[in-house]
């Protein structure tokens, strides 16, 4: 204890400065910072940090949270306002939105809650302390397929299956390759880098600062931002996944870098297809004069092509102020259809949370092993067309009805296809099962199998996505795209036929031995 | 027709009010919107779509299109002129160039004109439009390859039957893969979204759009913006492949995006290779500090590296003035050689329709089987000593004429070796032919065939464009380069040795059946 | 020579006419450019080159170096230093740093000096060169690892053996794939591009130039800029393969587009995950409104979010003014381990020069067959404790102690893990070796060979970039991660077990015969 007083006592004392030269030069809100407008735990948050972890307070003093007070906030206009929250709690709505506002909410609910210079602290802010003034938001997000993203795969058992067969360590042991269950460091950079850990308190520990040793909860599989990772509160989601800590920049989160994060080649290649679209192009090239800040964003004054935001989160207006699309943190709000991660491309799940569905061969998976939607768990037509119209006003902004038809005709016959290429592949590694070449047990862990994956997660997907948006023609051609989808198929005939005279061969050479 | 009215008077009614200061903030033009200078015709259009397709209006205001009187363009000093006719029609001279001037020219010839609220619109804007203010510039692109690339990939039985391979959905019937003739949908999305679709109208259709129900022509292969594509009025091309709808940028144009929609790894992987080269490492560190908009471009003044544009298109300038590279929009106007897309690397051809060639196996290739080109077809060494000067007197406005040389001995020397590699490969897949491992009938649609297409389509192109630009070293080691030249044709080998013996097993085998 | 003088005279007699308004509008420093202060020598350089090679004469107007007296530049203030010599030699101190200032340095040890109008000239500017202002950071980097980056390479048999397998022509003959000795042109545009070529002086040739003709040295291996490129003054390294040439612009060697020239996927995807990190999503999204100019680089202040630089390169202080990283051309100075290039992720070499290692197998390899490491020559477990707490005070400039621990706990993992995977690889190859069907004689050049390569120097590279950088985590799992070591290892059993059975088959055949 000796150590921590040595920095803490200057810490309380330190005089808060801020250079306002540098907020103005930064900050895109006119109002200047005035330090009666934070709170005095934050100031005394500010204090320390600003010495020891100065970037975060530098970032924050650049957002629009260190200069905007929730009392003002609530009172803006309604498609102007960035908090959906009627009422802020009084505490709260005083103060510009600091370090203290959101890492002590709630913190009852808080196992992650530890005491820390005389304060009490939450490590992890949740989507459940965002709530406070985002609720809409909030609750949007955890109905989504995203804030279910723990859940969704490793709850379900064909997805856990895969995961442990990648990513556990193998050993070649005797000759046989001997694969081992996946480190929890090993899945948190892969799989759950993305769909989020479960970050739970094991206790406190000591860690060795600038300020000295200091007592702190010990976490598990921290640090993570996956889309629906589990907090010490108890809620689903990071919200910093895409709302980058802790500038909490708009601008951020709707350019498609955020998005590119994880949605990227080989097997989500949304990314990569929508910097090669015509959309992606215009994006690279004028982005610059764009407004990424303005809300609601209007169409064709704050930008002149669409980012991964503009078709699936934001409210986005016309010129003249009409709504063309409301604001939805689901982001399958504006979605009919699934184009990635399945072994089919069906119609969207009624709900979320997607391990409630049971296909006709008994197994939490949209479509059977055939390729037969389980109806009963998707969308119906109705809502389908609700979806696909919420979509296509966006699109009809800009392109005639005409053209935008003659899109969405194509992605149809797209996904009408690429389910016959995988029903292909599937019908092709059912014949290496029957014949013994490969073991069903595990359909992921044999060559026959892996190309089988290839087929649907990783080439299906890319010539979806390059049929959704406009463009980005070497991803549905060659890059990962009809080129390989039929050179896999041609492999694992290849593969089959050659090691059923090998397997035979093998057979016969045992009989002879004994 | 009720539903039509419904919106269709309001719509005539309607004051065009423009928004100036928007204009003013995002138009480079010193010159004001001035709605006299927009004609009744055009104010009509933006009336009705400033409401239904916001968008492409305010993508329009900021042209420089909405605020250029053609009788002011062609009065500009020679090097500084945009358009290259000497007289614009009278209708046409004394208004900016909206909607209507470009959507209504030579309607005699445009199967897709239609009658739309009054007036008579063609839905596609097609270069023989365009060729109204820019004679030389559509005359150089219909003369180059990229102006015929529908001909080149559709009507060469070779690059044909490469299309329908890949392309096809594939069945497993009985065990069989079986490949059907691919759907216009699919060639729409794969090479001809590149290459360009035929448009045709198939007759007249109802939309339903948010003004009601409107008839308009029904087109085939729509929407599409490849290079090549055959257009209602017979045309061939689209300058919306690089010049977006409706800003027409020249901005955007000259930056390396618009490139890389098309020209992506792994078969041409231009823009993949110019991003990893020092060129690009430059371009995308400093660009913000360039004019993408000046004509002529000054080499050193404006911009600091070269895009695409710089060495293959744009009229170039030395700060003294003195022209350093004339405009053309024939791409091949400075390239002697050709590196991607053939089977070998050989002189550029004569002619951009390339389907009249005939190499020594009769074939519309450029050269033979075992690489012998065909010459009476190809560039003599004078024209193409002529097109290498060109190019060069670009690289030596930054580079020592040494420095230069050295470079392209290097490309010289890798165009002859990359072709060796494909040598080998084409040996090897005709071994794999006369053993009666795979069948020439189709060249492509077997595993050792399609190792054969892998060696000349992605990996020799590959290296030849690292080769060509300065630095993207991966692209010629490891990416798709001589890593894996040399790992394919040893699989090639391995493949082949190992059919041999399956093949033999299994003759073995079924005779001992009988 | 009639041809030279003719355009030789009117060089000398031409007026030095700078544009002022081009300067001030593009120069970063405050002081205009001003003749008196371009030394009479540089003058002459200008007064031909500005019409014959413009673009590098603008490129310097911008530059620092054009506009910076030496004599000023030592006055700063130490940490506003962006010299390091403490005095510079007379001749120097009193002109801005132009073409002759550098071009003519130590021309005694320049073998590529020559006559050039009338001033001696050297045609490559070497490190030691640039020593004469900049000695510390020559000094580092020629000790660092890239600084011998072409002996690290060339002068290690094994990978001299890769190098020569990879880059060489293969020709089939009478159906054998023949391996010829890589040409010097093929090296230098793959391996040597990046590492650096060796630039000797063959004798003096002739070139036509603009100018008529010119005597020149004839260079080898010429151009190049890779990082350890051997000069013709006998030092080793390129200053411009980051610092690019004319403007020397210390905002594109901070920008991670230059290191991504070099540091791309498969092998080194360093910049790819970068790109794909959260990190390098903040980069992408806020870097507009970031200084990468000013020196001391400031967190939080003057960027919000690391690049490479940043982490491996930058002097950094905190907004107080505190340094936080040294500056260090010595890239491994903040490193403690390496992660990729080897067969087994090892600590840090003692030297940059790392051909002195012997490992227990007797090559010059950091570990050994089996991943035992060569601790003799690596860091010990202090020196590695040194250079981690250098890495992680920038860390904890914006994360917590508690936060940046876990991150690095995870890499600790990645790297045990990582090793795991590729020991698996290296068993399965020994067995293939065992059993005869490959042969050890090359490690390189048979296909189950080049999957074990691939194993280490692609897959585990990537996964470990992915772990130590924030995210990225496709390129953990699917894209050359995970997924891939998985099915990789699976391939390769495969592979050894069919090859088997066939090669018993092939010897029965051959026996069966006789």
């Amino acid at each position: 204890m000796r150590t921590l007083r040595r920095y803490y006592i200057p810490c309380l004392v330190v005089l808060l400065v801020l250079n306002p030269a540098v907020i103005t030069a930064s900050g895109k809100e006119p109002v200047p910072l005035d330090e009666s407008r934070i709170s005095s735990q934050t100031q005394a948050c500010i204090g320390c940090h600003k010495t020891y972890t100065p970037g975060i307070v530098e970032d924050w003093l650049t957002s629009r949270h260190s200069k905007t007070l929730p009392s003002d906030a609530v009172k803006k206009p309604a498609l102007q306002r960035r908090v959906s929250a009627d009422n802020i709690p009084d505490g709260l709505s005083g103060y510009v939105v600091g370090c203290y506002e959101c890492h002590s909410l709630n913190a009852e609910k808080h196992k992650d809650n530890f005491q820390h210079m005389g304060y009490k602290i939450n490590v992890v802010v949740s989507p459940d302390d965002c709530r406070t003034c985002h609720p809409v938001e909030v609750k949007q997000y955890q109905e989504s397929k995203k804030g279910n993203a723990i859940k969704n795969i490793m709850d379900n058992p064909v997805y856990h299956t895969l995961v442990e067969t990648v990513d556990g360590v193998k050993r070649v042991e005797n000759g046989k390759i001997v694969s081992y269950k996946p480190t929890d460091d090993t899945l948190r950079e892969t799989c759950l880098g993305c769909h989020g850990t479960k970050v739970e308190v094991k206790g406190m520990k000591k860690v060795f600062t600038k300020m000295g040793e200091i007592t702190v909860p010990d976490l598990t599989n921290w640090p993570n931002q996956g889309v629906g990772r589990e907090n010490p509160d108890g809620s689903l989601g990071a919200c910093t996944a895409c709302h980058a800590r802790h500038a909490f920049s708009i601008e951020v989160s709707r350019k498609p870098y955020t998005c590119g994060q994880c949605h990227l080649d080989p097997d989500v290649p949304a990314y990569n297809v929508y910097k090669a679209s015509k959309h992606g192009n215009i994006f690279s090239s004028d982005y610059h004069a764009w407004n990424f800040d303005n809300v609601p964003w209007v169409i064709g004054k704050d930008f002149k092509a669409p980012t991964c935001a503009t078709c699936h989160v934001s409210l986005l207006v016309s010129p003249d102020g009409n709504i063309v699309a409301e604001r939805s943190h689901n982001f399958s709000s504006r979605l009919w259809v699934r184009l990635f991660g399945l072994i089919y491309s069906v119609p969207q799940p009624k709900t979320g949370d997607t391990t409630v569905i049971k296909n006709k061969d008994g197994l939490p998976l949209p479509s059977a092993f055939t390729g037969e939607p389980a109806y009963e768990y998707l969308l119906s037509r109705e809502d389908q067309d609700n979806r696909f119209d919420k979509m296509k006003k966006v699109c009809v902004s800009c392109h005639s009805t005409n053209w935008t038809n003659g899109h969405f005709d194509k992605l149809d016959n797209t996904i009408k296809e690429t389910n016959e290429m995988t029903l292909a592949a599937t019908r092709l590694m059912a014949e290496a099962w029957e014949k013994g070449i490969e073991d069903k047990t595990n359909p992921f862990d044999e060559p026959i199998e892996q190309m089988w994956v290839k087929q649907w997660l990783f080439y299906s997907n890319s010539i979806r996505y390059a049929s959704a948006m406009t463009g980005a023609q070497d991803y549905a051609a060659f890059k990962l795209g009809w080129w390989e989808l039929t050179n896999n198929l041609m492999k694992m005939r290849d593969a089959i036929d050659t090691k059923g005279i090998i397997r035979k061969k093998a057979a016969e050479n045992k009989s002879k031995k004994k």
